[in-house]
């Protein structure tokens, strides 16, 4: 089992090509995470930039992610002052597994927010509790969550009736946070709709985010919810907020519900 | 100057090509309303995969949009059971304008929601006010907008300090909203960031929106916030909701903000 670095590698074998090979450890029994995923697409796409920061990501979720072999194709659109931007897609098989747009570029690590809203309440980390016992295998043995109690009712079959869920996140490697982890940051939290009692898989449709600053090391502060579960589908917005109590990252995706209820 | 309708056709020309003809009338002295070329998009989506509503539509704005002839171009990448999924470009001259994935399919107009946040507060349409005196020709000829004054301090000097804009939406001809007009109806407002004084042109780099359900004839809502503002960019969300009080779209962009300070 390797390092988060070595899971997301990406090799140039080509103009606009990377190959992969995608890690088991970042999956779950259905499928790998679709913020693996991201980070994936992140690391060819800065390469092919040369740019340091996922500034913004629009990723489409077509089929599931195995472990195994992959490319990553990479088709600049613009080439800009302040930005690139670029088709990126994961293939495996010869087939489109994630269908994505990633605008990179450069964040100015010593920025001053002109405004800035304000982070909601997260208990500290001591009054926060993990998932269940250490896993030694799978997604939850590469990320250490650690959750507020208050949006975790639908563990023991109390779901809350407020699509929340609110952690602390860290890799349990010794990695500090940068551009790439904040693509798994934003899709590692359990759904949201769990807390108003959807059960099951909840595939995620697409997902965009945006790197908002350059994350401090430390923890990072996860805070998900969402507005409107109906139909079939639900959203979820994640924003990421780094050690100093700065919004790092924000996202929204929109997903299928699960099927079974409470 | 034409309706809506006739502004956003588009005309199939080949396998996954459509014709049109961009409309000055939803032009700003700099450009194409970015939400117009979205609408555009819509079309060329829906009727390439026979599906009635674009769920999510995530578009990257490469070039500026100019009056004048136009080509969408559709590559489907999905044909799902729920929902199809496709790369949609707008190109103008041979060079790509805005780069999209949209993934179309069919929500149910009578469908009740599992879960809804509650509308934040506008005030009522008597209270509300235009931005000025009616315009005769441009965006603002199309589109009434009217105002919650407590986020139009910007407009006499006087911005906030917080990046929130509210209106009531409706167009100026007689049509009720359905999925494309929600297109235009997300990047309708003024920038946000006009409340935390920064002045000027504010491009929008990515905008994705949901389309969450089926509007009710009337006027809709926008409110719009941002999070952050920091490092020359700044993001927006819009909710959309329609006069049943239903939340009927959901968007977030990233974009440039103005130079100008007041």
């Amino acid at each position: 089992m390797g390092s988060f670095d070595e899971a997301t590698a990406v090799r140039r074998i080509g103009d606009g090509r990377y190959s992969a090979e995608l890690d088991a450890a970042y999956g779950f029994e259905q499928a790998l995470n679709g913020g693996y995923l991201m980070a994936v697409l992140a690391r060819a796409a800065l390469d092919a930039a040369g740019r340091p920061h996922p500034i913004s990501t629009a990723a489409s979720f077509l089929r599931v992610g195995r472990p195994g072999p992959a490319e990553v194709h990479v088709e600049s659109r613009k080439s800009g002052r302040t930005a690139d931007v670029a088709r990126v897609t994961l293939v495996q098989e010869d087939t489109a597994v994630v269908e994505a747009i990633l605008t990179t570029g450069t964040l100015d690590g010593d920025a001053e927010p002109v405004y800035s809203a304000d982070i909601d309440g997260l208990p500290p980390l001591g009054e926060c509790v993990p998932f269940g016992s250490e896993p030694e295998s799978g997604f939850a043995a590469q990320v250490e969550l650690r959750y507020d109690a208050a949006t975790m009712g639908w563990l023991d079959g109390q779901p809350t009736g407020r699509p929340e869920m609110r952690a602390h996140f860290r890799l349990r490697e010794e990695r500090e946070p940068d551009g790439v982890l904040l693509a798994l940051a934003v899709d590692s939290l359990p759904p949201v709709v769990l807390n108003t009692g959807a059960y099951g898989w909840a595939p995620t449709v697409e997902l965009t985010w945006h790197m908002r600053a350059v994350p401090a090391p430390g923890r990072l502060s996860l805070h998900g919810h969402g507005r409107l579960v109906s139909d079939g589908w639900f959203d979820e917005d994640v924003e990421v907020w780094d050690s100093r109590g700065r919004l790092v990252a924000q996202s929204r995706q929109i997903a299928r519900a699960g099927r079974n209820r409470h």
